[in-house]
């Protein structure tokens, strides 16, 4: 998906709403255990609920990966149920030497037709730049993750000047362009936010952090949104495990519902 | 396993070998293609030519991944295959907030039972700790990698002193002890090994490198060496892909003989 694409998805739909499908078995709804597959019958089911009202959908690989082969299936399942016009995100985490990066590639890319994929810096340029090889394929790096251990190593102030993660979102400007790389950005403040967009003004960011891991979506969408909106919002556990009963996908649209009515307004005020 | 038991193993084999299982159905030998499982056949005899020589085996997670549920059935397979006293590690390089990581860790820990497993730091400490949750477990985080992509983050100075990845040998001891984490260390230059004996005199580190990728045997034994070794060489390239003929098992075990009488030497004098 090009980016102009993904900017015409978030107008039609005023929405910038990626439902993360972090699918476990302990906690979906009791009665869908009988399917053959539960936990692709759980995504085919959220997906009906929600398609209209995100622009993204982002498994998270580790849910499905726990379930060995099994749990493969039910990813390449879900992958090819999401809807085409819907961008996918493969959150994976993934960087490694230059020939095994490419194996992952082809793993997320085309076997499983993601349209981007989460990527860690680590490593640097070369356990990057295979993910960037495929066109019209995303590669989403870590900048700023939300989770407490950022302040561990991508707060550290670097001798050359900045931050780590400043750092990383300036590097990584050589390796690709805004129309195939976007970041993981969990900033939690205005002023994060600001130096974030004076380094990368135009690119898309991912925020995750919305429901379950606190977070606030107007200042996000205040600090964060530039002219191509350049945001996608990930809200997994508020939206997916909103309810565990037969009824489930009507809390998970209410839930969706109420996030994208609240994207429609910011969209007119900050876009 | 132990470090007490990795050690005695090192001690018994004379050798801190290890092989890694970097197995790709395009460059493994045509005469295994007939097989059901060609990948899995093909580490079964890597396993029955080697495993007397090395001490531990290391799959590397993508070449199973890029084939999908069928890849990750070779990979369960072989894990059950290796012998019970050798060390096994999941190449896999993950690292994601700490719900996501427990996942991570039950794949490769109880699902496959591997005894280790590659972590990236980035994230910090939550990422890395739930993996630090099971007994007799290893976390071997990634310190200073082999590839040239090191260069853009882990060698940064800090304003704090040292570089980038001296940080995460020094802010992860206070998430682990010796007997639960290693490190992934490619250093190439004997003033690298120093200071990072320095930090972390006991730990066992893992070297790849060797082979393929460059990387002087000796070099690494004599710096890197502590009084229980604390060393595991990888050698993925120069050993599986050696051969690719009927006679690849025999050119495979060649090849690791030759190390590990290296490594015998080394052993006798450096330790």
């Amino acid at each position: 998906m090009t980016k102009e694409e993904l900017f015409q998805n978030i107008q039609n739909k005023e929405s910038y709403l990626c439902v993360g499908l972090d699918t476990d078995i302990k906690r979906i709804p009791k009665h869908l255990l009988k399917y053959e597959d539960p936990i692709f019958e759980f995504n085919k089911q959220i997906i009906d609920a929600t398609h209209d009202l995100c622009v993204a959908y982002k498994p998270n690989i580790a849910f499905y990966e726990a379930l060995g082969a099994k749990g493969w299936e039910s990813l390449q399942k879900t992958i090819e149920y999401i809807p085409k016009e819907i961008f996918t995100v493969a959150d994976a985490k993934r960087g490694d030497i230059g020939n095994t990066s490419s194996l992952y590639a082809r793993a997320f890319f085309e076997n499983m037709n993601f349209d981007s994929i989460t990527v860690a810096p680590y490593m640097g340029k070369d356990s990057v730049k295979p993910f960037l090889e495929f066109d019209n394929k995303w590669v989403i790096l870590l900048g700023l993750t939300s989770n407490k251990g950022r302040d561990d190593f991508q707060k550290m102030d670097l001798v050359e000047g900045g931050k780590l993660y400043e750092k990383v979102l300036r590097k990584s400007q050589e390796w690709g362009g805004e129309s195939q790389l976007m970041y993981v950005v969990g900033a939690t403040q205005a002023a994060e936010f600001e130096s974030i967009r004076t380094i990368i003004p135009n690119h898309f960011l991912l925020v995750p952090g919305v429901g379950a891991q606190g977070g606030d979506l107007e200042l996000v969408s205040k600090y964060g949104m530039n002219s191509q909106c350049g945001l996608l919002v990930n809200s997994s556990r508020g939206i997916i495990y909103a309810d565990d009963t037969v009824d489930f996908t009507k809390i998970a649209r209410k839930k969706s519902k109420e996030i994208q009515l609240q994207m429609t307004e910011y969209l007119q005020k900050y876009l």
